[in-house]
């Protein structure tokens, strides 16, 4: 059995056997980079499908629509608009998704209720039905489509995002979209991940929730929630091999493969965040409990002040102890450790004297790591974020103008 | 009995009888408009004085000091600094603060157990105390030194805030500083409130709490909390007349008058929010607990997707009603209602056909009233922020350099 791991940066969705892509425009999306703005994900064969949804009590109709249907273990692929998120259309949007999903499964040749919809983009509007099911009709799958179904998910992102691990035995690809509105539970707005590799529906479900928890929760760009956020995990068993459930010997390297996938597909959201021109690092040792540390990580990585800080390399370290402060873990002042880009600052709560300027020069590398030690227990969280910058209010002022 | 509140919006902490104020300049705050970063302000007699304090854990060294000393029957006044914090500044910071605080006692003729402190400014660093006790020397209080008092304390403020009411038979006096680092609870990074009403301590700390929920915890700027938060509420009882208690005829025009002043301070304070150019004013109605409205009103004011499309006039509302959706309150999206400037947006969850254009111009007036309705219950809350502008991350980029 294979144990290694490996890495393949131009790895895509259609990276695993047996899954084709492909992508067409509709004009709905006027961020739309490379003119591409629907597309489908087909599997040549049933797949068991399991998916993990956003926690807005308002969810978009593609969400309401794939919670019916999964999990699944007949599903053979997804159709996913950017441009329009087709979220509080009131009554209309449930009937408008089933409409795109059936022009898809109509298009692709499987059946209307395994063609599961993902939507993107703009709240509050209809989708342009015409415009879409023209797009879709264009649309022709081959095993390299994941290249351009990454492109055609994209709203404010600047590149697409996409990679695929694989053990030797199987192989799982993975493509995102992320840039704004993006913040734990679930961080990312839409992820579509596949695999070759046989896998019983519950250890799927368990496998990708498990691994989001690590992952999409523990990056945000702005602290919103989208409506649309969707993770997806198709597995079509095309590798073949012995079905891999919980107790099975390829669990555990299967766990660890996609725990590699959706870090790294996390890290790249997080690094494209709107507006974003650095990676933030957050790892926060020594807390009482998970959730205590993974409190510290998400409040700092999501603190205006901690970003703008960054943004502009200003050496201004207290903020970072005061959002932990806020956080709302059990902390104590005086036992807190806090180091930033390996230089140390503070120690039991004393600050200690450092030089400026090479904190500065620090904050300005591309990834910037923050560490703290509660020094109270043994659980720690590690998360991501980005700094905030004029770029992002800019993005977000007239996105739909 | 007076039972009408009288606005004196040139009012300040002077306004009342019997309180003088006065301030200089130590040099440590780079942004002083005025030239002024220390003040004092005392009262002729001692005072019953109460104060709220800061959530965070990480607490200022003043915070503590305070914390001790308060609620009190003989406080004689408050010295406060603008420029530092004197937070996470480890086992100095107390000593300092008490310094601080003892020069002040010396310079006014007061005990120094009777001297409150306050301060804010950057996190982590120390009291320059020979700046400040020269300072401190330097101010002479005089009963118009509350508009010296109010311009001492501002950081990134753009003006300062103060204002009095007044019942005919007593004053309230307040000044306020807020600008950024501002998130319930407290809203405000610091608050000084004077009357010359004689109240009972007790009633006076249950006002101030229950005033102080209406009002600056109400607000938000950016959604961090500073580790300084402090307001104060200091009563001296020269007006005269009975003790205000809980039972007497005056309690409800007290809480009456404490809660107009406040709710203008805490206006004026999320209106000059760091680069902000308007008011967003949020106001939830029919849920199903108080805490429910609050919860809708606090996310809609801190979402940085609807500050950044409220700075831009993008009537893309769907933000607004995504952002109540995460907000974690019980709600239905088939029951909500949305208006924004007047304009009816949404009706039980579906989007009613409106004016764009006329949306976007009423986004651009100066202060921008969102209402929404969950329809589920009797409970409404009220609260204010600001936009985000490309100026918040100017501001905060550059902080301490």
């Amino acid at each position: 059995m294979n144990t290694e791991v490996t890495f393949i940066p131009q790895g895509t969705v259609t990276t695993p056997k047996g899954f084709m892509a492909g992508a067409a425009y509709a004009g709905i999306n006027k961020h739309a980079r490379f003119n591409l703005d629907v597309a489908i994900l087909r599997s040549d064969v049933p797949t068991n499908t399991v998916g993990v949804f956003t926690t807005n009590k308002i969810k978009a109709a593609s969400v309401l629509l794939c919670q019916k249907i999964l999990p699944s273990a007949t599903v053979r692929g997804i159709v996913v608009n950017s441009g329009c998120a087709n979220a509080s259309t009131g009554e209309y949007g449930q009937a408008d998704a089933q409409n795109m999903g059936a022009a898809a499964a109509a298009n692709v040749g499987v059946a209307m209720s395994d063609m599961l919809v993902a939507s993107t983009g703009v709240i509050g509007r209809r989708l342009p039905l015409d415009l879409i099911n023209t797009a879709i009709s264009q649309i022709n799958l081959s095993a390299e489509g994941g290249f351009e179904m990454a492109k055609a998910i994209m709203t404010t992102d600047t590149k697409p995002k996409h990679c695929a691990v694989s053990t030797g035995n199987f192989t799982i690809g993975g493509t995102v979209k992320g840039a704004g509105m993006m913040h734990p539970n679930m961080a990312t707005l839409l992820g579509f991940i596949t695999t070759d590799a046989p896998v019983e529906l519950t250890f799927l479900q368990t496998s990708l929730k498990a691994v989001a928890e690590k992952s999409f929760n523990m990056i945000s760009v702005d602290g919103d929630t989208s409506p649309n956020d969707s993770l997806f995990l198709f597995s079509n068993g095309m590798a073949g091999g012995d079905i891999i459930h919980t107790d099975s010997p390829h669990a555990a390297i299967f766990q660890q493969a996609l725990e590699t996938l959706c870090i790294y597909l996390a890290k790249e959201i997080a690094r494209d965040g709107e507006g974003a021109t650095r990676l933030i690092e957050v790892a926060v040792h020594g807390a009482q409990s998970h959730d205590d540390a993974s409190k510290v990580v998400h409040t700092i990585i999501s603190s205006p002040l901690v970003k703008t800080a960054v943004h502009g390399c200003d050496p201004n370290w207290g903020r970072i102890v005061v959002a932990a402060g806020r956080s709302g873990a059990t902390l104590v002042e005086g036992d807190l450790d806090l180091d930033i880009a390996g230089i140390a600052i503070m120690r039991k709560g004393v600050p200690l004297p450092f030089d400026m300027k090479r904190l500065s020069n620090e904050l300005s590398r591309e990834q910037v790591r923050i560490e703290i030690n509660l020094n109270l227990g043994s659980y720690s969280a590690t998360g991501w974020g980005c700094d905030l910058s004029k770029e992002y209010v800019s993005i977000n002022a007239d996105y739909t103008t």
